[in-house]
């Protein structure tokens, strides 16, 4: 391979996902298949469940991983909690609130959304006023780590007043979790999804999730059916919980490689595991700085995020055509930005597997050739 | 392992679906992931698409692996395919069919069944008749090879009807689709979805998927947005087609699995594939025989499927405790039957990889240690 890192058998993926995995991942992937019936399977669904709720710093039985990417996570949580009429909050500072805002509108929700600007977050206590101000809200979503921009959205105080009223309280941590702290039970989030491709350094395919009591009575309580039936929860905790009542047939060998995933993040332990997402965060920005780039998120003003490093092209470089003398003549894939950042911004990711000092030294090695 | 299959490194899988997989399938697995958005993977998702026409013979352009299990496939082709008020045949013989009633009535439509007992199959003139009767007609959705109940339903003369009228014809093709003819375009199908873990032996994950022009153009007409933004094909077809737009993160491991599964379904040729399905059901059939077991679907009346077997549970046998059994002390799953067939039927899978006589030897050399 043209890049020098040996511990990979490819291609160093440094965008915002998927990540390099590790070779307990890839053995996982290739064993044999089991029934998604076989009670050793059960095991293994039992142990992704215990082991999601340690990450996700839960209690919540409800808690597994969906049979799709990280985006159905979003639509199995949405689809279950919001019915036509249904008054949502949702926050918009990037691609993926409005994504869920699209979504919202698909399900016929009456829909009222906060905006900040790419690259900016919200205050909590102007998110709490907004709360505040309507009194039949039903639900409220925010996305912790807006991929598309690199900046940390704080949501510890929004749960903690939600926790007293009615409104569910979802959060989108496809990026955040296992690489920054995430508390749902502490911090009264109600619903939670992420993405198997992001910190958890396992393929793209699977979506963790997690639903607490007063999510699940919302859903109970639906007067509509879910216009879902693949992601319909009322059925599907029939298949994790206890009865183990056929739904539909699990992907069972990225299950494997999620559960081996999980197990490598427990053995690091979650803590060690965001102190060195934050200690390579601080690396990645010194060679930022050494390198003359300058990164897109204020961070006099904002936080931004310790995986996904957000960097503003500098003058005179062409976005794309960087990007693909990286990809061709270094094996090294960096991501580009997404609407109103597209050829403003690069996004770097080092999450999880990838968050490593010999990976960030190599992509800026390769990096400098051309920006220099 | 305790059966004596050399080839396979785990249990025999011999229920309906996943199936054992080929070392093929595992090595590409087990790869070093590549960003869903470099030129080498869509390299891959040509391919992959070239290789689903091939199979589902088709000249269709949107033909692609919808990013979730088999009846993600069902959910991809219903929600685009069907709006509120549409009114919709669905034909019901098994558990795959009721399921696409529960969808269609989810998603609003005016829904009317023709029901044949579990283990038959539809008349086709008459399913034509009823078709005659219903002018507002919007969509008439088949499943092609039952899984639950292992019969086989012809459906080239409903589909060449429906050509000159104004319905879709809408089949799951989820267990049949390399194991028994299926002419996509030939027969008139408009849409047709599968799974990449029964006849494709790939582990369940993806679901291939095709649309033609008439489904496209009724999918262009729709008077409302899809209900989901995961499955909105208007979205998904320029993340598949040439303008690449991201939409969300492929699961890039499972397709490179899916993309060999073709490969090898494609070097046998699809003729010969068929061929051996047929014929390793005759042997079973005659495995079956000898060791005095019946089939559950009436051969004299009705096909059966050549891939998936139904078998009486013979009298004084207990289900469970058999299929424990075989799974314990042999390593050898079986399935169990569904609804009305449960405790009254075993469904035996030989399909793509596992359609062995080598197979089916070691099975029935294990099962006749119970039954006889």
């Amino acid at each position: 391979m043209k890049n020098n890192i040996k511990t990979i058998d490819g291609k160093l993926l440094m965008g915002p996902g998927p990540t390099n995995i590790d070779r307990r991942i890839k053995s996982a992937l290739s064993k044999e298949p089991l029934s998604h019936l076989d009670p050793d399977f059960f095991s293994i669904l039992d142990n992704i469940s215990s082991s999601l709720r340690s990450v996700f710093q839960t209690n919540n039985k409800v808690t597994f991983a969906v049979s799709g990417t990280g985006s159905s996570g979003m639509e199995m949580a949405m689809t279950n909690l919001i019915e036509e009429d249904d008054e949502v909050l949702i926050l918009k500072n990037g691609e993926f609130g409005s994504r869920m805002e699209n979504l919202a509108h698909r399900l016929k929700a009456r829909v009222s959304t906060m905006s900040a600007k790419w690259g900016e977050s919200f205050e909590q206590s102007l998110v709490i006023e907004k709360i505040k101000s309507m009194p039949n809200l039903k639900l409220v979503a925010v996305v912790q780590a807006e991929t598309s921009t690199g900046v940390l959205q704080e949501i510890d105080l929004i749960g903690k007043h939600l926790k007293n009223t009615d409104a569910i309280f979802l959060v989108d941590a496809v990026t955040s979790l296992t690489g920054v702290s995430l508390k749902v039970d502490e911090w009264g989030i109600d619903s939670c999804f992420s993405g198997s491709q992001k910190c958890l350094s396992v393929p793209p395919g699977l979506a963790p999730i997690t639903f607490n009591e007063k999510a699940l009575l919302k859903i109970k309580n639906r007067k509509s059916p879910n216009s879902s039936w693949y992601f319909d929860l009322k059925m599907l905790i029939n298949y994790w919980g206890e009865e183990r009542v056929y739904h539909h047939t699990a992907p069972v060998n990225m299950l494997f490689a999620l559960n081996e995933g999980l197990s490598i993040c427990l053995q690091e332990g979650l803590e060690k595991r965001f102190e060195r997402h934050k200690s390579n965060s601080k690396y990645f920005l010194a060679l930022l700085d050494q390198a003359g780039l300058k990164p897109f998120v204020n961070q006099k003003k904002f936080k931004d995020l310790p995986m996904l490093k957000s960097v503003i092209i500098p003058e005179g470089i062409k976005d794309i055509e960087l990007r693909s003398k990286m990809l061709i003549n270094h094996d090294i894939e960096i991501g580009g930005g997404l609407g109103p950042t597209k050829g403003y911004i690069w996004r770097f990711g080092i999450m999880g597997f990838n968050s490593k000092k010999e990976f960030i030294d190599e992509l800026f090695k390769k990096l400098t050739l051309y920006i220099n």
